[in-house]
């Protein structure tokens, strides 16, 4: 037949935006890779311009960004990223977001207002990403936002390694700080054997009338060791009430465990002084030496972000690091 | 200027498939207007053929189905609606989906599952559909899986405003029948005065090791009328259940209430034996006389139809019917 | 440079509705490997859930269905799976609807009909098929409905090797059951050795107001062989018909052929009873023992379907499967 | 309610290409208006200008051009006035094509081949086009090949009203030149009063292996009247040797009966020599005075685009200018 | 006809974003309206919400925003309301970006960098805008980015008209900054009485080989009113540098003028010193009040946006305006 | 795992239009390669026809044209091609167009005009073009309005090599024939040794009010060896006439030079005449004999075309072909 032939390569390479630099070098280094070289900086006016100082022609190319604040200038970093990726020919482009941004717009709650999460992800296609892989969606439905693969991993094995190692679980309860997330807990429970499930419930107290919203804890907490749940913390304070809550009902003893880390401000004050006894989250953002406080334990998500993009690469199995459940 | 103008005129029209023929009366009825004449049948190998026979040229059609068994049927025969509207220049389309088709397969429970409820969206929008309205979705994030507009619409006013009429609110519980639809359950706590809330806690019984699963209650029901609430109830396995351990649990009373009413077989029966007291829904699916039994209480759908697509074709607010909040 | 490097592999796979078991485990083995193993069941309301049990990622995966009532539920079946596929990071995605359905709603034969054939291929697109292979179109144009590579194979070489077979060719008048079918019988007839042609003719009889149809036959038919082909027969009436027209017009023996055996009811009766000595079919669709009648003969679609899927797995030539004309 | 309202206003403006401004001015008078007064020029090197001397804005244009040679340039044309009015933000556009272009491309013939009519269509739409009109399609399929509404009028009741004037409809044989056309043919038989119908076999003679083709007329034609009929008339070849071939058959007289006059060299001197009485054909391709030949016949096609188009823009019915059938 | 048939009704409504108030009141008071009432904040991670506080349903909605620092914010704002506005069912969406953001990213200046200025174009089309308007773009070509109708405003009427009434025109030479922008000086030196023309050639001064950059003046300006134009000024290095060129090649005076005043630090210092006598920009961006300086005149252009606004919600002529130029 | 794995391999063919088989055959030759056996044609009407006569299957595509006149044919078959790739499942295919058609309509100089460059861009696209390659685009902008990698090739380093061995660049002034084009001649000024710039003026003479326009030169050009550049020769008005003005002006000696020599009808005359000591251009498109003159020389383009496909097939740096900056 007419023409030239040869074999072909396939070529993994990893770039990242500006937003935290540290996780990025992690990845690489659980990849025993390199990131791509990478001009990235703002104009005067605030305009971003990046530009790849190597060849990414016909590559498999991971794209990561962690979408913390100032999440839109980060965000459009990224999509124009992605866009440079397919003007100079990637084969494939797969956006990280190890935190979906925008994630919590995902419906209307009222008239008028967007569904940003689906706007992100109709960006992202725009640009010409080709697939995305993000950790713990606030709601899993987000995945159906994105016409294309979805790698959604799970940062709970992590999370309940670490604080099995930390709690005796034939006493604890898992509780929800709000009445929306109780399957998250109802995993949790599942995950360390199989204790009692509660939740935090706000009501207007209707005996008085000029207060708003009491909380009350809904399911068995006295006596026994308290693991709040929550995919993300940001200001804190939904969590620091549960706390408050959950301990003047009789709980022995809390620990707050989450995936995100937001951590806006006042979290960290507000998370010191609650009374939980540890708060755990992983660094899919980064945490600002301001943030820090003594309870606070942050555990590495480099090391799963690693293994997913090595299966994705190698056409093997996402799934498998799930237990076939992701 | 060079051509021909005329003062335009805008015409709404209302078309349904076979599939639920008493609502689209009443629709109409409501609506004060006819449906437009329309030929369906299918062929003798089961392809579906449809005609309108006047013309909708121009037309801001409505094309109202209901999606009850054989689903994939009365779907495709909506979806060939919508081509035909379409290649009829139709102005505008609007699908009504009062119970939307797929929607508890909205995000991947596992890996290599496809995410139904998305693609649903995406073939009303090939087909032709520039709007959506839907009552009650599983999940509201559907909403997001369609690109444009979508009319959401609450049954819950309808199903409390019943509810309040037969109980003594003051000593009513709401009860969610999973911990994954409590959101549900405390939007109606706030709507029947603020009372407590409740949910069924599945677990595995490590004390039996062979018996798989036990439900136990969590919160508050000892000597109270437990108001059980679902946006749906397919064979009411679930639900049936539920309303044993609430009893079980020393309730007082039950009414069930939900949006849908699926009751594939055997729903009819375990309804009907499980308890409650009264089951409460509406009619956005036929409920065919086989289906009946003595507790079962339906209420008529067809008045919010009618008011949300008046209010879409008047350029009103739909938002308005329902507080502000939809 | 920077990045992981690996060779890559290619790798077939091929899915399978639930329509027609038999063909998918045939054209697997004319392939020799195995179908993969997939989960699919309906729920209790109809809704249908399909998962494949392996990894598709990377994968070249061919998605067969058999399009037999009921049509819809297959149809979506097929279009679930594909929607699975592409959320799995299947590379390519290939439809196999060896009988296309819809196929005959290929137009609007009057006004405010759907184009329902065109519709069918822009579900395919939109679930995320890159590809179509299809046997024996209705009508050839249905290729360009896809907006995609479409591997339109031909049944009628293994069709008139049979026929040849069976009768005496230098005594062979095809005959079209219709005017609008006769290219097809032009092509047999070439196939044949260039015999004369035939059709039949439908109108309505001028001289007998009250009588609306009369069929007379056009061509050369008295004491000859008469092949009737059609590429499909649904309920038999029309062919049926024709073969009565053709041996009342002094037809000495009648064999049908037609590559897809819809056979809705009554066909097999019809086609029993209506005096052709044979009635040749492909196994395109299932053919229930209850359609089996004394004069059927059903030849075996697998051998080309699998010689198809290896052509495009291998970048070799589907065209060269039949003389260029493909 | 914030805003500023007003009463809106339609604007039917009608443009056209150069390819045949005779048939343009004629729809403009049908329509009592005016042509938007256009500049349209080609480069030196080729390159097409067009430029609209008036607003469009907000309007309902329709886009006439004649595809005609140069075929290239004047389809290029056309599709420069859609972008040109969708930038200028027209409302709706209409691309009028009366003889579509490359209809007789509608499939693939053999592999590697484009096909090209669907292009057309999907280039239109890349335009901007929302709809299309065309007179007697090729294929009807072709109708599909565009994702919105077709228009697809028929001219056949113009040519039978003409042809019913000037023969003895019961002595009337119905001919389709070939094989492929005779549901053309029958559908004229109709219309004629339900005469006979007879078409022309092509076959390779297998007693004179040397000669590659026999045409021999299958149906009964001696002594009749032959109205040949067909959709277009190119180079003539075709009709005119069907013509020769039912006149050897014993035919009494022929006419032959087409919609669009293609006619490109040397149709004119083949069709005045073949021995047909008569050939009629309307305007919708601009029939040059070198291509007059007494035995031609033209009809007038404007009427029938301009009440077509009068129908679109009034949200009309262009259905019930066929009995239904379009 | 079956059906519900009203008037309808036209109506324009103004939304703003965040960036520039007083250019979003001025362009309502205008056009004698108010803007839509609308909620706007940040949450505490920089994600934004807004929402609409009146319905906007089959509004023909105009989407003022400013992109000024921090523009990624101010530019994800716009897309969040565009999104919401189509969410809502407005008919038709237009964006108005008077200084458009990313524009000077127009290609790729070298390998591996994005278009950033198409994708800002594809974006506002992914959010739902079916139209833009914008002032002055760097590149006119930047209009083809955008699939759909650009109204491209110039504001050089309104500088020419400013700058000839505060110099003696006979005197007049205009100048371009830099080769590139040259043809905009033409226009200027056109529109201010034919003068002549020049430009600053930055060259690399070869008889000094380790000073990289000279500048120099080509053209005549000894003695002259230099007007010195370009689209916008950022930073103010290329503008000052420029103005002292010329008045070190003995201009007796100098004016610049550009539309857009970015004026990021240290432009105003720059400009102040630079030894112009008069700086005149428009009020495309908000001028922060410690930008000001003694030469600054600032234009306002609320009334060009009001004016164009006004003529597309009328459908009358945007491109008469602009003497049919634009 | 289930399935049928295998090595794959790439595959590089070319494929080529009628218009200009003499660079096609230059570039197959630098490739080491033959051109894909093609059949095309036009049918008597201007219908193009177009088929490959091998397998194209999974192959990396390439399809040159030459973009001279008749442009309108010549686009269309190219765009032909395109399709019957992608239906001949071509895994990648990359438009090569040296010469851009209708790059000069790159933007609305007045309203109501098309961009026709940018819906050039979108027809590759819709054919099926996955990446375009050209030369010298008339505005670099060009690039953004495809969707997609573009490969834009400088032949620049050709044409500046080649100059360079003709003149002493010490004595050299570069100049634009008019002020848009003056950053191209910019560079050139720094490719040949940092000498001075000039362009040409147009103005309307005030003081001759019946005379349009006049011409001046603004730059230092007398007794300097002038070269005028451009992108393009089209008529060669513009350039003759700047050679005679440069020359009026003192300049000792003109050359010109150009990418595209479009040589348009009087270009050879003009050109010959104009007083240049020689044209120097590329065969981006084919010159006709008829077109030649003394002082013309043409430098071929095939080897750069030849390398850019090279590297992009093998994933290598099209970039590093031009020092880091295309």
């Amino acid at each position: 037949m007419t023409g030239i032939t040869s074999r072909g390569e396939k070529r993994l390479v990893l770039v990242s935006g500006r937003a935290h630099p540290a996780l990025a070098s992690a990845v690489a280094e659980e990849l025993e890779t390199e990131l791509v070289p990478t001009t990235a900086y703002d104009f005067a006016n605030g305009e971003i311009y990046v530009r790849f100082e190597e060849s990414v022609r016909g590559s498999d190319a991971f794209v990561l960004q962690s979408h913390t604040a100032p999440i839109n200038q980060w965000l459009m970093e990224q999509l124009l990223m992605v866009d440079a990726l397919k003007r100079a020919s990637a084969k494939r482009i797969t956006v990280i977001a190890p935190f979906y941004p925008y994630a919590r717009q995902d419906k209307k709650h009222k008239g008028r207002e967007p569904i940003s999460a689906r706007f992100i992800a109709d960006m992202f296609k725009t640009a010409g990403a080709d697939r995305l892989m993000s950790v713990d969606l606030h709601a899993a439905q987000v995945q159906g936002f994105f016409n294309g693969p979805v790698d959604h991993l799970w940062a709970m094995p992590i999370l309940t390694d670490y604080v099995r190692s930390r709690v005796d679980t034939s006493n604890v309860t898992v509780v929800s700080p709000d009445a929306g997330r109780i399957r998250v807990a109802e995993k949790w429970a599942e995950k360390l054997g199989g204790g009692p499930l509660a939740f935090v419930h706000k009501t207007r107290d209707i005996t008085r009338p000029n207060q708003a919203v009491a909380n009350r804890v809904v399911g068995e907490v006295e006596g026994r060791t308290c693991v709040l749940v929550d995919d993300l913390i940001d200001t804190g304070g939904t969590i620091a009430e549960a706390v408050k809550v959950v301990k003047a009902a009789g709980a022995r003893d809390v620990i707050v465990a989450a995936t995100h880390g937001v951590l806006s401000d006042p979290a960290a004050q507000r998370l010191s002084e609650c009374g939980a006894r540890e708060v755990v989250i992983t660094d899919t953002l980064p945490i600002d030496v301001s943030k820090h406080f003594p309870q606070l334990t942050v555990l590495p998500i480099a090391p799963l972000l690693a293994r997913a993009i090595r299966a994705v690469f190698d056409d093997g199995s996402v799934t498998s690091l799930f237990d076939g459940n992701a």
